[in-house]
């Protein structure tokens, strides 16, 4: 299974020709859009989130992670090796928080390049090809082994923002534990306390909560966080009692 | 075939995780996104938008629905049988719609629940699980039967807007009938004529028409229901002669 | 293989109920989602986009394209075959631009209709069947023959913006030739000179360059062309030394 996490939205010209290379190349294997608007030119807000998301994803599957900015510039492409997962991708940074949940990581360059090869789509030309090959289990040729197998180095929470869902919930890069329950949450002049989810508030009010990928969200019963709390990607929240 | 009818948007993180469970619990069944953009947490319109789609679903298709804003609330889980079509999602009126059109109803309630369930993604974490295991044809121990097989109770016609197209389309939740056709609609201070279909009306000219699903739809030709004449989902229409 | 070209959106009710259709008349054919949002209600700019994407798709695909402000009303329904692919849908011009680079043309009218003919949505009930037909291989008794084989007539090249991409890069008409790259772009009182790609030039600057699918594109470093220069579809461009 492959799933494809991108900036490219749903509706453009992008994921399509990805996954008419896919399909071409790793006939049978389901390709699911896993992200679509993830936060645009932004690896490291996307990092928390994919990090998040990928403890919900089969063990033995692969990410096709493009949220990548410096196309056409000098970052390596990358195939990355999280415990049974793989990652293909550009390497500035976007897979930091899936491998900080892994117990073993393993990192290659990718060699292999197409006889044909924008200057922009490098999800098109580069990153589907080595993806389908590593679906169909067949890296021959296409990459160098750079680091490891070694153990992962935790990353360090995202102490804001870093995605909103459809309802304007906003997501922040902070990951849930049971201490922080009982603290309160503040954020743009706002502080909230916990509750376990939106049946709980009444309507109207701001809550965070432990989302569904186990990451600490911010909430508004009824109403949209982003909007009535004027957040955006990258505001800062705190911490106190 | 199993049909997806939610309010989880297309590009968000909810669809491709339901899908990754999908896929791995019933191999080889395709899952089709209906609908991603419901009336999000307003299960009435919902059901109303669902209701009429169905007749154009395969008759032995499995639809699951997930419009939710109860979720980690009290409502049931429930599978329901409407002639061969299955329906898996919160008890909240969404399937009225379509249960209003079978001749056969049957009502189950879900009473299994997985090892580990988030409390605001039951999407994923009950639902999924239940219509891959209906898909399947293997509903052992995952529900009780609380109603039925009886015959249907047909539901009211809604005569209001439940939902704007891409285009700014108004759909009604009121079925297209024959006697409908010399009557006049009004909507907002508007009154308008039944038109065949867009080409029929001139340029920027409102009219009301039998939609593609069969309900009563207000669109304007060359231009957009919604922002011409100002309606949101909810706004009553009338009929008059 | 089967590419999904449309107006439809990727959220609504539409392309679901067209892939229900595909799926049943044509159980194992895949079917992408190549573009939901082409220019709306716009063929010749829709054309633009879908000949310029053509090259890109596999040699022997079906491409069901529906962009037709002109349903229920008088244009016909037709398959075009241009080399190896099939396009289905209107005939309203949207297929120019793929026959504008194929070497060889043949055109047929759709005569078969389906008992049920909504006046609306003739992407479900009518080209859908057909493009499934076309998928397996069985045209027996769908279409007649109107012209050709004969060569393809070249299309004119389109000097203005057709499409915006999530990112409000604006793809013109144009075909990128080696020849332009030394001459400037004037677009809406800019005049903006050729770079290889977005890391060539400083942040907030404006350039054009060849995109993915050799159009001419015009961006604007970590910004947004569509906003920052005040663009739309059917914005002209000139070209000057």
């Amino acid at each position: 299974m492959i799933f494809l996490f991108t900036d490219f939205g749903a509706e453009g010209p992008y994921l399509g020709q990805v996954k008419a290379v896919l399909s071409g190349m790793a006939p049978g294997v389901q390709a699911i859009d896993l992200v679509s608007n993830a936060p645009s030119a932004d690896p490291e807000s996307s990092a928390g989130l994919l990090g998040a998301l990928s403890q919900y994803l089969p063990s033995d599957c692969v990410v096709l992670g493009v949220v990548d900015p410096g196309v056409g510039g000098i970052r390596d492409p990358v195939v990355v090796r999280a415990d049974g997962r793989w990652l293909v991708g550009p390497d500035n940074g976007l897979f930091d928080g899936v491998t900080a949940r892994a117990e073993e990581v393993v990192r290659y360059v990718i060699q292999w390049r197409p006889a044909r090869l924008s200057a922009s789509f490098h999800g098109r030309d580069l990153f589907a090809p080595v993806a389908a090959r590593v679906a169909v289990g067949n890296l021959t040729g296409l990459v160098r082994n750079v680091e490891g197998p070694q153990r992962a180095v935790p990353a360090p929470d995202i102490d804001r923002v870093i995605y909103f869902d459809i309802y304007g919930n906003a997501f922040t890069g902070r990951r849930y534990s049971v201490a922080l329950k009982r603290r309160r949450l503040v954020v743009n002049g706002h502080m909230l306390s916990f509750a376990r989810t939106f049946c709980d508030v009444a309507s109207g009010c701001a809550f965070w909560y432990r989302n569904s990928i186990d990451l600490v969200e911010i909430a508004v019963n009824s109403g949209s966080a982003k909007t009535d709390l004027g957040l955006q990607i990258g505001t800062i929240i705190e911490w106190t009692d």
